[in-house]
């Protein structure tokens, strides 16, 4: 059995590393790196430079992330695929020196990640230790220093899948909403809602726009297809508030 | 115009502060640090060794916390009480050094906290700076080694009041609740549900809890109570997740 750190990172700031995150990587025998997509470059070079401020010296192992299989339904879809990188952090581990294997995990290995779901999937069963990481979420609210919540108020966090598939959640005063590539809060009805949006969060190249969604919903659109334009990729998330009545 | 910094820092683990509220607390002139309630001392304790740590030559400046007034109805007491610690920040910042005035903010600054709304009332406007920092909720699902969410699912943070006050959130998956003294998953019917449960989290004390609501309930309310017997205070959270047909 071996101890597997999931090691919350942050979303782009490397600043945003805990102390805690920052001596386990120290501690560390073993770091896996994913190496995937269009953002490839950027987040493996993001990931190198933080092992480098830790003063790491654990064996670094690269593993290639699959494709999804867009042939299945969604949730067979996603199993498959967690199946499958487990299986190639299993082949990446072979031979690799003894002791705790670390990855660096985007944001907070709680939040719309799938690391602790292939973790499970390892026989046998690792020690799982979860180190908590800045989410895009709280970059989202730091950048335009507003909160999360109103006083006393509830908050849905949610996808762009699930706000177009159901719209606005039944009463809901605050919604996020992350994993959304098509700019979903074109499907909501504007009157009544201010939205918080940001592009490359804690990072050089962050965008923010805010205001009544009528407006900057355009200007966010606009936005956010120059920057994806620019850089080749984006990861944007945004934060919806109803005026309650 | 000053800078006024808003730094997360955890719910209790040193360790969880980020590299860059490290070097902020380095970085500020003078720290506001406030003096309240039954968990005095412990935070009071905490905070001074996070800015030993952080190696901070601030001046320190103390204020008491205001007490409440039961006498109003809930959103006026909370404003009021507001405007009274706006008014003791002022006080304690007469004749203090210039430069950047930070405050450790208990977990992140966005979420259910009131320092942002605190900052608002303060004329002429300081220039706010927020700095992210893990939240209980992530200390709670982190000790867990648990998700915050289902593959794709929403989840709703909430509080106790509103928890005991309209039941469960229409159509919700998976709730979080904070800021709960009187232990209100116990208003629930608890068929269905599972119950994550942690006190003190990322703290020496820490206590968790977990299973079917309907068995892990009454055990979660034992611990709680011993706990807060044995340290005269406690803080607590927990997430709940209900089985979708
Ligand atoms: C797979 S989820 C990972 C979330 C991550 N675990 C966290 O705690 O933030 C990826 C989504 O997070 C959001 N996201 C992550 N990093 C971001 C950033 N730097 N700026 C804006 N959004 C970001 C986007 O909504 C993106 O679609
Ligand atoms: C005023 S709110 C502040 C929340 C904080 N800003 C955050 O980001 O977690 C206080 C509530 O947070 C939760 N909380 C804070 N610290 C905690 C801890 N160490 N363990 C358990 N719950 C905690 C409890 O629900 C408590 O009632």
């Amino acid at each position: 059995m071996r101890d597997l750190w999931l090691i919350g990172i942050g979303t782009g700031n490397p600043e945003h590393v805990t102390l805690e995150g920052m001596r386990l990587l120290r501690e560390a025998a073993v770091v896996l790196i994913p190496r995937k997509g269009a953002a490839k470059d950027d987040l493996a070079t993001l990931r190198l430079a933080i092992l480098r401020a830790a003063g790491a010296e654990a064996r670094v192992l690269p593993f290639d992330m699959p494709e999804r299989d867009p042939a299945l339904p969604y949730q067979d879809r996603v199993a498959a695929w967690h199946d499958e990188i487990a299986r190639r952090w299993i082949a990446a581990l072979e031979g690799a020196p003894e002791g705790p294997v670390a990855l660096l995990v985007w944001g907070d290995p709680g939040l719309y990640d799938s690391t602790l779901r292939i973790a499970e999937r390892l026989v046998p069963a690792p020690a799982v230790r979860v180190v908590p990481g800045v989410t895009a979420l709280q970059a989202l609210t730091a950048a335009h220093a507003i909160p999360f919540n109103t006083v006393n108020g509830a908050v849905t966090v949610t996808t762009g899948r699930r706000l177009r598939d159901h719209g606005w959640p039944d009463g809901a005063e605050t919604v996020v909403v992350m994993l959304d590539g098509e700019c979903s809060f074109q499907a909501l009805e504007p009157s009544g809602l201010t939205i918080w949006w940001g592009g490359f969060l804690g990072m050089a190249e962050q965008v923010l726009e805010s205001g009544p969604l009528a407006d900057a919903g355009p200007r966010i659109v606009r936005a956010r297809a120059e920057a994806r334009a620019r850089h080749g990729w984006i990861m944007d998330t945004y934060l919806l508030r109803r005026e309650m009545g």
